[in-house]
């Protein structure tokens, strides 16, 4: 497996966890963000978003962090970090979608906006506004359970954590969420998790 | 099943969509967007993100409409609308994660804000940007194949389908996209694909 990735990017990161956690072998293809290589034909003729991650395995070739660790939970996991059943599949995207929309458009996005000046959408009052909405839903959940879906740890976690790790960066105090910046220390305490490099 | 959804939302017309091609029966709950139920304590109870739609099942509650997707597409229609090998799970998700970023944050708040009024995150140039990402990927993809993955249609056509049916409330023209505007022919044209109604 080949994986085109950044140690600055959280997506990346994503990838780089599951494939620790479940011992993977693979290349890693490092991505110059600075210099905006990205954004280059070479690189969005493999993924016409221009995002890492990428990742490239047996002839196939997948865009999104969401899809290359459904990709590699199946192929590597069995049914243990992403199920095939009805509910327990709908159960871990749902914290997949939050993962896509309100973490990456409030957290990642506000974490941009807060180090490096870029906001591409939206400034720092809706970053808040939608980083608080996914702490919050994280909060409930996490409350009462361990894991954001079923009884255990998933890629739902692991989708998740990136960029909830990084909160102070995006200028959001997790003092409000406890039982969040519990679940940080369960997942970081999972044997093979990796530090973000 | 009891879904909670509305007319005017995109997002429950996904889930109308699966629920009419596969023939499940089910019972609407229709929440009043315009009277902000959806954001009143008793259905942020179901649902902590405050938005529709929101399925209920065998004792299970699901939200986000990809999520939705796949709990109906596992439990109604086998392999076909949702595989569950690696890389067909993967080459799906892909386009569902297109779905919650490029195409939530662009057409379908694109079209709330020109129809609405409303710009909660980024204004009209920022969802005009992201269409186009959107359109783009799509483009590409659709120039030399019929459906979105795979070699049939998937819930990755579902998801896609109403925000880029919908592009001209979003002032977004398709003209630059001739494989996109085909492919919202071939989905209508699918057996049991239901009208926006």
């Amino acid at each position: 497996m080949k994986v085109y990735q950044a140690i600055a990017s959280g997506n990346s990161y994503k990838v780089r966890i599951l494939l620790a956690l479940l011992k993977v072998p693979h290349e890693s293809v490092m991505i110059d963000l600075a210099a905006g290589e990205h954004k280059q034909p070479a690189f969005t003729a493999l993924n016409p978003r221009g995002e890492i991650p990428v990742i490239e395995d047996d002839g196939h070739l997948f865009w999104d962090s969401a899809a290359c660790l459904a990709y590699i939970a199946r192929k590597h996991g069995g049914e243990q970090w992403f199920p095939s059943s009805p509910a327990g599949i709908a159960e871990v995207m749902q914290w997949l979608a939050l993962s896509a929309s309100e973490i990456q458009f409030g957290l990642q996005y506000g974490r941009r906006g807060a180090t490096r000046g870029i906001w591409t959408v939206g400034g720092p009052n809706e970053c808040q506004t939608l980083s608080r909405i996914a702490l919050d839903a994280m909060e409930r959940r996490l409350k009462d359970h361990d894991w954001l879906a079923l009884d255990r740890p998933t890629i739902a976690d692991v989708s998740c954590f990136p960029y909830v790790e990084t909160a102070a960066e995006s200028k959001v105090d997790l003092a409000p969420w406890p039982a969040v910046r519990a679940w940080l220390d369960r997942c970081r305490a999972l044997p093979g998790w990796p530090a973000r490099g």
